[in-house]
């Protein structure tokens, strides 16, 4: 069984593969709840990967790159300091933020996902 | 020496006290940056001291209560989840935000503090 360090660093590692639809289905459960705090949540697979169908339409996010910055665990609990990188299909940049988040794990499960960040940085790259 | 992460608890538990003034010089030194990510930078303690006394004449901020959520450290960088609780004078809630916090640490000092929330949720009970 891997850590939760190894496994929400696999997570991120694995995010940018078409537009993070993989590691989903391969880590979240039917109930995991992912929070993006004064923006969105959705609970289990299919609204998460909805919501990605989404950006994915609104803004043009194609993939997103996770450089991790910062991990540590608090026993289930993992806490991360990420730099998002967020592109087009065609590799070019829609915009980059600063992140903080926080997952929770149950064996080598993510049944948490709480992420942090300014939402007007997005707002606004998503308008330019 | 304190852990790293027995002096971010320190600093955060003691933050409520005047403002967080005496926690910013106890445990800031001239170089500490402090981050709120999309509202402001400071540098070293004096700046930030203007910023709480800013605070507390534009939101009527007097105290601040920080409620530890999770708390891990990756070597000397702690990552901390916290309710923070923002209160007037009178001791009245204005309003109480989810926030996550990275601590960077030399020695007993904290050197870096960068927090990430939802900017427009302070925004709002700001107005409100």
């Amino acid at each position: 069984m891997p850590t939760p360090i190894e496994t929400v660093s696999d997570f991120c590692a694995t995010f940018h593969e078409a537009g993070g639809r993989p590691a989903v289905r391969r880590w979240f459960t039917p109930e995991t709840r992912w929070v993006n705090e004064g923006v969105s949540v959705t609970t289990g697979t299919d609204e998460a990967i909805a919501m990605i169908d989404g950006l994915e339409t609104s803004m043009g996010i194609s993939t997103v790159h996770i450089d991790m910055l910062a991990i540590a665990a608090d026993g289930p609990r993992v806490l991360t300091e990420r730099l998002d990188r967020f592109e087009r299909a065609d590799g070019s940049e829609i915009g980059r933020v600063m992140i903080m988040g926080i997952f929770k794990l149950e064996g080598d499960k993510i049944v948490e996902w709480r992420d942090y960040f300014d939402v007007t940085a997005v707002q606004k790259f998503s308008k330019g």
